[in-house]
Formats: structure tokens, C-alpha cells, sequence
């Protein structure tokens, strides 16, 4: 195995931070150096911290590291980071400044102009954007986001109708997943054979962020989609998968099989070498009752997007049902993705600290 | 107490049959004479066949009655009848030939042209479209339903804002409890942790039901709204208490203000004296994440449809959550207020079975 | 309906708080009139600080009240307290030392030697205990607990065998509800899908207070009953309701028939007038599947532990399972029932703030 | 890879059936050549008639296989059993004539004299019982089971306590998964927000399958263990998984750490190469609130049983809590184990289809 880049991990110790640990565990192109959570953890043992809430152990080389302290002292130059968006406000300029590449997860940046949205299968093109942060220019560090867990399902269901036909509204409704809340998150007396209609900003960050993913970069800046999207945001009393039921209208008539083939041919990865990125990121099911979180959230090891239940809309045009796993293509597994992107688009290439991209990596073709 | 009308129960085993049992237990104007269910259980002590799922004991008087066979022999005049759409097709119209008034949970006759599809507070002046069936003419009897549990929340938010705004356009995502598959119904290995995206032919029924709800009454058939509704039913981990996200487009402006007005002055069967009708069918939750099912499906003892969340629409002109009680207000309740209207309006008052109305009860304004 | 007598809550934003409000309404002896929570809460109303999650909403009468300091001035003398166990041991003895009955539902005090640990129905003469308190004998004041939410069902299942064979030895496994660790309590990614076989201190409690509340009253001392008793509790994802398999060793052979009749024969507070007392504090059901904590908590009002399933035990003598409701039996209920017991003794009569006892109650015999 | 013996699956479309198929995904000795399920489903392609329940997909080599009769006609010599018992009374002894090994999953013939009913870190000498089955003198066919899903965890942390103190006395609980009960199996409705405290016929089997798993084998019978052992068993809301509360008398006195030895030095299979069996059967957990069914399941792929909570009884000696994968370890994976020990020890060395045993496998040590 070649050497690989070290990087580090920010939130360490929450729902997401443990995903990344999950998910890197024996990567190919990163190796988890350095961890990084709240003061309190800060110095102690990871395993003693960490309240680790998945159904896979603790990786072992992780478990006896030490907690770092959060700040870029002693850091590597790739930061994937977790954090709450008001801690990443402040932390993520921190790094960024310090010449680290911040991938990040949170919301604090995702729609500041010159900070890139990516999924890399939707719109690989924006990471450009990023050439325009003065952290870059100064120092060569810059921050590059995904999507919020909600919104990714979404975005790689239309995109393949946006390309094909045009989108021009869209409604959805979602029913997302506890541990999109966090760890402890949301209280069982709360969802424990509940609903619970309401996510404090969610529908607004589907909104926006979606009309900016399938957005066109225009010089340096992102011109957002010109369509119309309503989201309703629901929690229901599921451990992981976003189920997400989507009307939608299009720029000109499509049929069923344009629309199935639309997410068939929809593979545009292929040959990236990207190693968390699916064979499919969308997958049609046939079955009348389908997608459903328990059963179908782990297809393409959690980064494929799953769709179903394609009917005509009597108020827009279609409607169906996309699922996807909210911590995985919501959340670390994005990120890692995106950082696989920079990777392999050579923009992990520090000069100390030099990534596995230049002249090593078959390349994605993303524009400089 | 006055002599109460002898009632008799089609279905007496099932959720919908055993919450009729419960909400007629000590009710003022019936009188549980009669239990029928399926061959089976015929003959036998309803305790002893019936596997009942209710947190409050078989009421006593009922307990060691004997289960007759389904037939019109010996079955009292006033039917409510909770009985599978296929077993319904053939069952309730030999009940209605034999002179009895059919108030029906069923979806089988729903949509046909001359059987009302009643919800009293909504379009009680649809009632009179059954002195047109043929069973009525012949005999007195007669079919009369109301509508599947997770449209009639739906009407009940919808129908203040038609009166006032008018509805052109509804988009509606269903979160929907367990007990709406009767039992056994759901697996719990298809529902715990999880969420089921498909319900047979539930879309199909919240469009067309609504539309002929919200419809008008002309001579002798009814002209459904001229509206588009489209409608997304999911499953979801709750036991009782339907959960829907709505947006709609109005015909008119309205502002919020407008809205909850039209909400708040909605208290149609007011000074009507029906026992079952909640004091408000529709009340308003100030609260940013309700209505909830845990929480707020028993308001108006589980009669009251609760909605919250109003906000604007980016895609139609309005969004909102609404909650109803899919066993009472979406099932047993909602017939039984079928069954005290057509009381109130003399239509259970048959020569050999005299009912409580006929000059002794106040009337509602109900048209003949 | 006579002048009711004023009492206050201490932890009245708590889920045990609300239980108290919600059993208060309209209660013919007791009226709440005051509120007190922690300081946060302080000088602001009801409504706007209480997370409310009971499924009636908040009595009319207190949404409005100003929440009080959590101190004795301006308190009634008579307070119901649910306080986690850290407060309580701060603030109880304040209470009881500014001459106010302490009813409590909290740990802190149970196992102290001169506070009577009392279920009304198993051991109401060690009421007199409190006598002995110096708080009594100074001003009036004392403290009175009641058990454990899982200590209580176990309690009333036992004490009818206790006093017909002997009990030598228990065995007593629990699946405890998520509303017993209070609000937020259990995070639900540790309870959905999930058991959390550990709830801290709760098996020592039970071991221990088992053994006061069967004890006997010698003078001034509880000397506790000389049996094993060793329990396992375990959180699963239930709303509301303790469940626990039972397995016991008696100290003399008992039949089924002698066993079932001791539980159906087991009424000691008929004719107390006991507002709160249920018929039967014991109902034995037949089913070979009960007690359910959804069908069977709410039985007597949330105020009867049901038991069933009663077989021979390999191990010991015989085995069984006993539910009962948590928050109202095993809780607030519980508290209520031992006020309703101390005034009918005559021990909530102040000089300055009679109770409904002295000379207007039929009194329950309890000792002096 | 070396050529696979050809396996057959019986009760292929059920949930123990599609473990089968999951587990048996690119095993290296076998190979799924042949599946068996209801007359219903026969001559139909497999993915058209199994509802798929598991979170990995249809084997790709499996989905599209034939379903055949149930019968030995056509089907391999080597055959994993899913059958209800009923069925599997009649069906595995025709299978059993007609030569074939039969690796029951079944409750049918685990107690009769001479079937061995075995655990191969238990007690893989009782193999050795099947000689003397009838069906093995004449044909060579015979049927070897494992246990109940409940036993199987028990037994696992027992058996080193056996041998070590000697075990004389068994109180257990279980909470046991939904997953045990097949599918459509429990349902939504009674164990949503609920425990059902019965299980038909569990408590049973988990008396006497521990007495004759920890029994001697003494010619050619099983001397069971001369202990006491009671079961409480219960039903919760769990997917995969059952957690067990135990309490345990010991022979003669054991130290916490010997105890914590006994357990950890537990390692009987080491070096066999049976591919599925776990590198620890018996995994302690330090931590106070372990083990959890959603976290701890998967542990050794759903083969190891983990305990924890080890502390001192006051009724008996120790208690602790164990938990198994309930269709893993505890089912399919158990059966397959099985099967690798037979093939292990040459017993699937058929003439005409000769197994991967036979001087081509390290030979686990089993007596013959």
C-alpha cells in the first residue's frame, strides 16, 4: 500500500465523528492521525470519551489515541470535520487560515459564496469556487462543504431529472432518522411511537441548498437553480436512513421509462476511482413498497440513494420516494467522497505534507 | 336517561369494531344490541373471540354477549358497520335491503354517486343524496359512510380555508399509524426502526374522497371540487394518530391571520347537541413542533383535528401539519357523529324501531 | 363540594411534576396552589417552561400560575415533592423543617430510619413512624416517601403472599418504561430498537425497599422482612409501564387456587374513602399473554398492578409477572394516595391550614 | 478455492431461512445448490416468492435459483433445516431416510433420545449420539439440531462456569427479538411501545435444551445436568437480539475473577478452522450498561454471546446479562456451525458427493 495522507478528524467523539473513524478504518488513500473534540475530552484517551453508539467496535488503532485539543497546532493539512455549526463558525476559519483543507460537514459555510456545496456525483464542477477563499490564496488552505443529510437523497434524485428535463418545483416531505439529531439528540419520550413535525432550520437548508447544488458555477460564483422548492420536515422513530417523499415539475414533458432510464444511466463516477464513491448513487426499486430505511439504507455501503414508487402527481408532474443513509451519504461518507475529490484533483497536494493525488491518482475530470 | 336506540356492530372484533364498542359505552342515545363478525365467531362470547387491543377493559355489558351470524335477521335498524372493503361490497347492501340504515366505515361505496360521504362538520347537507338509493325507496334502508382516517383530517383542515379562500391545490404526505391496518396488519418486523413508504390504495382514495367531500350537492349527485390533490402515503412507527404534511394553493390570497381565523371560527355542529362532536374540530397549536400524535391525538377526546406549523409555501401558498385520531375522529368516531346526525334529522327513526330524534332532540340544520 | 385543601408541588416541570397536575385537576380533597421548579423556572408561568408530555393538556387552572422559588416561605403546608434525589436531600428536610408535610416521591429519604416508607395498601401503619422525627416533634413538620416506580408493583404482588405464606425469597427481573428517567431522560438512539440492561442504583432500591415496606413496625424501627431478594432492571422502549417476571420463594407450600385468592381477597382499603385507592390494588388476569404494560397500566385508573402468567417455578415456588404504571402507580399516584392517607389520619390538619381530616373524613385505621 | 460440498436449504423463504442464505454467501466448504419452502412457492424463482427481510440484498446466485419441492427427491445429502416444528416432524425424518444429513434449526427432535442437540463450543462430543440413530445404520442419513435462540446465549456463558464451579441453579429473563418469531410473526400492534411477557413453549425449551447441552454424553445417551433452571421469557421491541437477565448457583464458590477468567479463557474452537466459528465465543464487556442488542449483536459476525454486568447475587450466587444475535448465533449461524463440525469430523462424507472433511481439513477433536 502506498503511503497514505494523514488527516485528522474535528467532533470527533459525536454520531458523525464516529462514522468518519468507521468509514476510514483501513481507507486506502487516508490514514487517521489526529482527533480533535471538545475541550472537556481534550488529552484523554479516545475510548474513554467517546460514547460510541455504532454496531461496529471502536477501530483499535483509534481506540488508545489522545484527544487533541481543537485548534491547528500539531494538526495535519486535511481536516475532515464534524462539528455543530456554531462551533464550526468559529473553528473551520481557524484551520482554514492555518493553511489546513477543511472538509467539512456542518452548515456554517455551505452557503457563503465562495465556499463550494459539493456532492461530487451533482456538481463536481463548483470545487473550483474554492480557489476564490483568501485562506487559499494566503495560505493555501480553504473550506469545502456537503450538504446537509436531508438534502444529498434529494439532490441525487433530481439531478439526472435536471439534466434530461429540467426541474422547475419541487415538494417534499421528509421523515428523517434520530441520529441526524446527534447524540444524546432527541429524547425517546419524544419520538418513542411519535412523530415529530418539526427540525429546527432543516426545511430552510433544503430549500437553499438544493437550488445551489444543481446551481451553475458562472465565473466565481454559484448562479442557484431557478426552480421552487417546498420542504415539510418530519422526525419519526428511525435509527439511521432518510425517507423522503418528492413531487416534482419538470421543464418539459418526461416519460416513466425516460425518467427510469434517466436514473439508470445516471453513473457519473465511473471510472474515478473514487473508493467511497457507489457503483450506482441512484438506485431504482421495483417493489411497490420501496425504498424503506431498514432495509435499503446500506446499499452501495451506505452511499447510494435509493429510489421508488415512480407515479404520476396530479398537482406536478411525478412523484416518488428517495431514501438515503443520513450519516453515511448524509454525512461522514459525503465528506469523505468530497475529500477523495480534492484528492484526487490534486488540491490535498500540500507541499509538506504532499496527498496521494499528482501524477499518482487516475484523475476525476474536474475543472481546475 | 331517555330510551336509547338499540344499535348493532358488523365487525365487532377489529380495531375499528372495538373502538365502536368503547365510544358507545354509556353513550346517550344508543344502545349496543347486537355484535356480528365473521363466521368464526359466530355463536361464541365477543370476550372470548375478540382479541382486544384497547388500554381500557371490554366494557362489561358487552363482554359476554353472544356474536351473531352477520346477517340481517334479528340485527337491530341502525347498523354501524367496520367491516373489510370486500366482506362490505356484499354485506352492507343486503343490510340496507332489509330496511336497515348502513353507517359504514367502509371505503366500498364511498365514491359511489348516490351513497353521502359525510363528515358533519364539513358537508353534512351531502346526507340527503341517500333518499336516492333505491334500498331507501323500497325499504328505508340505506348505505352512508365517511371517509378513510387519513382524509378526514385532511378535510377538516382544508374545509374552513375552501369555504373562505377556496382550494385549488393540494400536495399531502401522510405519516400513518399502525392501528390503520387493523390486526394483526403490520408486521413488526416491517415497521419497527422503520418506515413503509406504500399504503394499498390509500393515495388513490385521499384524491377522489376529498374532492367529493369538498364537493357540492346538485339535485341528486354531488360535483367534486375542482381542485388537484396529490397525495404521498407512508407508514410509520406510531400506534394511533395520523400525521400529514400539507401544502396547499388557495384561489384567493390569504394571510396568516386570515388562516387561523378561518380555523378558529370553524365550529359548525355548535349548539347541534350531538354527544360526539368535539367542541372545536379544528384547533390551532401555537407550539413550533406540534401537532404531535402522542400528544395531541386525544384533544376533543380524540375527535378534534389538530394543526400547527403554518408557514408559507415556496412551491403552492401555504404549509401546515394536521393530526387526527385515525381510530376515533378517522374511524369509530366518525361514524358514530354520522350516526347521531342522521338521528338529529329523524333518519333513524324507523316505524318498528322509533329513534331518539323525532321531536326530541334539537335539530341540526341538516337539508331533507 | 368542601373547602379542598391547598398543596403545593416541588418539581413541578418534571415528568413526576406533571403527573401530579394532571391527577390534582379536580381532585375533592386537594388543590394545587403553588408550583415550584428550579430557579431557571422561577417567577415565570407554567406554560411557558414546562415541557409538557402527558397526553391531556395542561389543567387550565395552572398553565397560567407563576412557577415559585423553591422555598418554604409563602408554601402551603402540605407539598407534594418529586425532586431528584440530589435536591431532595437539600430541600425536603428545609420543607419539613418550616413545618410542611413532605410527601415524596424521591429516594433521597426512603431508607432513613425514621421516615415511614408507606404504600397505603401494604404497610400504612408504619405511618406513625414519622412521629418520631424531630422535624414532628419541633414544628410539625416530617417526611413521608413512597417507593420506588419498580418497587411498587413488585410490593403489591407480594404483600398478599407475605401475609398468607411467607415470602422468603425473590427473584425479580424489571423491563422499566423510558418516562421513569424523567425528561429528556433516555436518549432514543439508546432505547429504540434497543434494551440498556443497567439503570443506576435502581436493583439496590429495589432489594432494599422490598424489604422495609413488607417489615414490621417495632416501636419506633422498621425491622425489615429476612428475605433474599435480588433484582435485575432493564430500560426497554416502552412509553409508560413497568413490566417484571417475578419468581418467589414462599415459607410455607402455597396451591395456585391459595395464591390466586389471596391477590382477588387482597382489598385493605375498601371503605376508606381513599379518593385515589383503586378497587383492587391486586387484579390477577387470566390471558395467558398479560399483563401489558399498553393494555394493562391504565387498569383502576393507572392505580392496580396486574398480575398473570402465574406458573410453578423450578427454582423457587412459583413465578409470575406484574406491571404496573410507573409514573401514576409507581409515582405520583403513589404520593397522592399516601396525602390522601395522611389526612385522613388526621396529619395534614395544621392549626393554621386545617385539612379535610379531623372529624370530616371517615378515617382509614391507621395507627397514631 | 477447493471444490464446495453442495448444501440444500429447507424452509428457504423464511427469516432463519434467508440467514441461511445470507451466511452461506461465498462460504468457503459450501455452496447453496438447491432451496426447498411451501408448495405455494414451488417451481417459482426464488426472489419472487421470498419477502426479503434482511439489510443485504438477495445473493445475486440465489435470487434468481428455481424453488424446489420439498422433498429429498433431486435435493443435495447435506441439508439446513428452517422448519416449523410441525413441519419438521414430518419432514426432516423423510429427509433423514433418504440419506441426507440433516442440520436442523427445528425444536421437533431436539429432545429426543437420540438426536444430538449440540452447540460445538458446548458440547460437540454429543455428536458422536447420531450413530445410533436408525436412519445413520441404514442409509447414513440422520438429524443433528441446535437449540432454541434463547438457550443458545444462556448456554454459551454457562458452559465455562459448568466446568469450571459447576452450575446448580438457573433464574433467567429473557427480552427477546422480534425476529424470533418469523415474519409476519409478532405483531406492530402488540409490541410497539409494549412487552408481551409470553412466548409460546420458549420457557420450556429453555429448561430442558440447557439441561441436555450441559448434560454428559454416557453411551449412547445424554445424562442431563443435574441443575435447577427457570425461565421468564418476554417479548420486546428489539429487531435482532436477545438480552438475557441470569442469576446463577454455583457448586462451589468462584471469585468475581474467576469467574471473568472462566469466561475469557473460554476459547474451545481455536484452531478447528471452522470458518464461522467466532475467535471468541464468550466476550466480556467492562462497561456498566453492557451488553445492548443494537450495539453488541454483531460481535464476532453474530457469533459471539456477550456478557456483562457481572456482580454478586443475593439470592443465588452471581447474576449477570448476556446477549446473543438471535438468527445468527442463535439460529442459522448456529446450524452452519454445526454443519462445519460434521464436516469437520468426516460426517459429511458421502460417497456419491464426498465432503471438504476427509483428509482435507485440520480435523477439530470429536469423538467418533
Amino acid at each position: 500500500m502506498q503511503t497514505r495522507q494523514k488527516v485528522g478528524i474535528l467532533g470527533a467523539t459525536g454520531v458523525i465523528g464516529q462514522r468518519f473513524l468507521q468509514l476510514l478504518e483501513a481507507h486506502p488513500w487516508f490514514e487517521v492521525a489526529w482527533l480533535a473534540a471538545s475541550d472537556r475530552s481534550s488529552g484523554r484517551r479516545y475510548a474513554d470519551v467517546a460514547r460510541w453508539k455504532l454496531d461496529t467496535p471502536i477501530p483499535a488503532e483509534i481506540a488508545g489515541m489522545t484527544v487533541s485539543p481543537a485548534s491547528p497546532e500539531g494538526a495535519p493539512k486535511v481536516i475532515f470535520a464534524a462539528l455543530d455549526a456554531d462551533i464550526a463558525r468559529e473553528m473551520e476559519p481557524a484551520f482554514a487560515a492555518a493553511g489546513c483543507a477543511v472538509i467539512s460537514n456542518s452548515s456554517a459555510f455551505r452557503m457563503q459564496a465562495d465556499v463550494p456545496l459539493v456532492v461530487p456525483e451533482v456538481n463536481r464542477e463548483h470545487v473550483g469556487l474554492l480557489e476564490s477563499q483568501s485562506w487559499r490564496k494566503n495560505g493555501g488552505g480553504y473550506i469545502l462543504t456537503n450538504p446537509n443529510c436531508s438534502t444529498i437523497g434529494l439532490v441525487l434524485a433530481l439531478k439526472p431529472l435536471e439534466e434530461r428535463f429540467g426541474v422547475e418545483g419541487v415538494a417534499v416531505t421528509t421523515l428523517q432518522a434520530i441520529s441526524g439529531a446527534g447524540y444524546p439528540g432527541v429524547a425517546s419520550l419524544d419520538i418513542l411511537g411519535n412523530v415529530v413535525p418539526h427540525i429546527k432550520g432543516e426545511e430552510e437548508k433544503m430549500e437553499s441548498e438544493t437550488k445551489k447544488l444543481l446551481g451553475r458555477l458562472r465565473g466565481d460564483r454559484i448562479e442557484p437553480l431557478a426552480a421552487r422548492v417546498s420542504a415539510h420536515c418530519n422526525r419519526v422513530a428511525v435509527e439511521d436512513g432518510h425517507t423522503e417523499s418528492v413531487s416534482v415539475k419538470l421543464s418539459r414533458k418526461a416519460s416513466r421509462e425516460e425518467i427510469l432510464a434517466a436514473w439508470r444511466e445516471f453513473t457519473p463516477l465511473v471510472g474515478s476511482a473514487l473508493p467511497t464513491a457507489p457503483e450506482r448513487p441512484v438506485e431504482f426499486l421495483e417493489e411497490e413498497n420501496r425504498p424503506q430505511p431498514r432495509l435499503d439504507r446500506m446499499r452501495g455501503k451506505g452511499m447510494t440513494a435509493t429510489v421508488g414508487r415512480l407515479r404520476p402527481c396530479e398537482l406536478l408532474d411525478w412523484k416518488f420516494t428517495v431514501l438515503s443513509h443520513n450519516t453515511i451519504r448524509g454525512g461522514a461518507g459525503a465528506a469523505l467522497l468530497n475529500g477523495e475529490l480534492l484528492a484526487a484533483s490534486g488540491r490535498l497536494d500540500f507541499p509538506a505534507n504532499p496527498g496521494p493525488g499528482a501524477g499518482r491518482l487516475e484523475r476525476v475530470a474536474v475543472p481546475a
